[in-house]
């Protein structure tokens, strides 16, 4: 009997952030006894009086919402991160080290229609919320005191989203976030070496071995990272290398608001439920340097494992030894990749 | 206005994996209206013929348990790690690479009475699980095919854990996990630097300073540590530097059964429910080296952050960015220290 990655438990290794990660293809057999979510009620009213992100409406700080249509930018009621932070530094010893944190904050409605979601919108209007990343990248990247820009949306109240209007956040700082700079240098090396960004050469090998692809369009592709963690964990990859996303022609704009689509489609087809996740774009840093190993590309953290109702939990041996999941990346790939391209609910 | 970290948002260092954790003291305030956990259902009986952890019941895989009384132990009928897995790897070029991993998983049934959990348990029986802790180390650890034994414990149907039968688990591995591998980098640095363990220079400057410390007996502390991420992550750091619980004399095990104990009754107090972890042991791997850089210590990884039913999620800016706190630890600490040292369900 030989080694191979599909009935084996084995590592695997993510080039990007540089961790290992246990995949265990047998596991996913053993019954399930464990927590239950709820689902999720699929209805939802075009407009809703209690909604603090509809047009109208007063949010908890107390500011009223204007008659907006499409999207919708303003900054967090509720921000971790402010403006007026003082620096400064604790350095009492090696073991105590502390550093101030400063930035903005914002919350960005992706539409009027309270019933909507990305996989239900029209890729037109999705182009808008691209439209307004770049803006906000733009005018916050240029700030001085803002070196990285992270555009992130959590969906689903499984993943802590607490309210259902379809929006997203931009949490911008000062210091460049523990993921983005980690991925700063492995992407510094490799591009030090190759002369070619690490996810050029990576997305063009999954092009030519297409068994975790999931779909892609003349600008990007869609698929599952031969290191995923997450069941159906993806990455929105641009073919072209480029550094941020205002580099993107009008047409790349357009096909990122494609594949940002046909992607959440799967992921919603997948169990007929409307598909949480967290995701969010990666690129390089605001920090007035050229960028050359940077590629951009967005992350999809997805956390339902075998149905609607049933996740995984990044628990104990994953929080203490080495994450951990029970099928296999192209098993994933397959799945989404085989679904219909129709929204279930228009079916 | 100068910069303090009790009021002003900053990023904390953490010598123990390197990372960095954000801390946003002013942000507990924002309102929450996502998702609500189920309350733990507080009575449960002392026997379930349907749990397959119970004495005499039978497993999901058809084996039947024996008339245990205490401690039981069993190979997980579903392990993620199998011994039979055949050596090889993957080495497709940078991007593309893959390792075998074998092990042995095992189920620890820490007591026979289903209705019990670590802090409603007399320490005297807590002391039978250390026991059981340290025959598996040992006996594994002696497996020239296992260089790593992670011993753990899931609380709670919110931690993903499937039974409520108070059990934990061990997984021993060939490879060294990542969070051990990443301690024992840093561990080692700081030895061959110092002499001196990080963890002994650590906990003794907490015993000075003070406000982290949630409880001590003479061989171990409890404690909040600087850097914790989960609103009440905690730590138990043996007083003492020993590379792994073998070492322990007598009473040092019945030690750390009383702290574990004094810890998780806080726990429990905190929110008045049965409050739900992810914990475990880190200590030396079992590669056949000494390892005196190694201390000894346990995390605790708890999930709620407001009440019983609202937890803290990680996500979004979390897995894309930095992870991020709302409390600081010192206030979490206090708040740990300052409640009642009865369990709540005896009052
Ligand atoms: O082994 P269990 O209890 O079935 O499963 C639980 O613990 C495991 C180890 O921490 C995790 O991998 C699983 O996601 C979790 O649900
Ligand atoms: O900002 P929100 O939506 O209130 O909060 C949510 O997203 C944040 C950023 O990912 C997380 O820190 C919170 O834990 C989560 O509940």
């Amino acid at each position: 009997m030989s080694f191979n990655i599909e009935d084996h438990p084995h590592k695997r290794y993510n080039p990007l952030n540089g961790d290992w990660i246990l995949v265990s293809p047998h596991r996913a057999k053993r019954p399930w006894q464990g927590q239950v979510e709820k689902p999720v009620v699929q209805k939802r009213p075009k407009y809703d009086p209690n909604c603090y992100l509809c047009a109208g409406n007063e949010r908890a700080g107390g500011k009223v919402n204007p008659d907006y249509k499409g999207t919708f930018v303003f900054t967090n009621d509720f921000s971790a991160l402010l403006t007026d932070t003082p620096d400064g530094s604790i350095n009492d010893g090696e073991l105590f080290q502390a550093q101030s944190e400063s930035g903005i904050c914002k919350v960005i409605c992706f539409s009027e229609d309270h019933s909507l979601t990305i996989p239900e919108m029209e890729v037109s209007d999705i182009r808008k919320v691209v439209d307004l990343w770049c803006e906000q990248y733009s005018e916050l990247g240029e700030n001085p005191a803002i070196n990285y820009v992270q555009i992130f949306e959590n969906k689903g109240a499984i993943m802590g989203c607490s309210n259902p209007h379809p929006h997203g956040q931009i949490w911008s700082s000062k210091g460049i976030p523990t993921e983005p700079s980690k991925e700063s240098k492995t992407q510094k090396e490799y591009f030090e070496k190759h002369g070619r960004t690490m996810l050029l050469d990576y997305v063009n090998a999954e092009l030519e071995k297409k068994d975790r692809l999931l779909d892609q369009n003349d600008s990007f592709v869609a698929l599952i990272p031969f290191w995923a963690v997450w069941p159906f964990e993806a990455m929105i990859i641009s073919k072209r290398p480029v550094q941020n996303i205002l580099e993107l022609t009008e047409e790349e704009r357009s096909d990122l608001a494609d594949i940002y689509k046909k992607l959440t489609l799967m992921y919603d087809n997948l169990f007929e439920t409307s598909f949480a996740y967290s995701a969010g774009l990666h690129q390089a840093p605001t920090d007035g340097e050229d960028h050359p190993e940077w590629h951009l590309h967005m992350h999809f953290y997805p956390p339902l494992l075998r149905s609607a109702t049933v996740k995984k939990f990044m628990v104990g041996y994953e929080m203490l030894g080495t994450p951990q999941r029970d099928i296999t990346a192209e098993g994933a790939a397959k799945r989404l990749r085989d679904l219909p391209k129709i929204h279930f609910k228009k079916n």
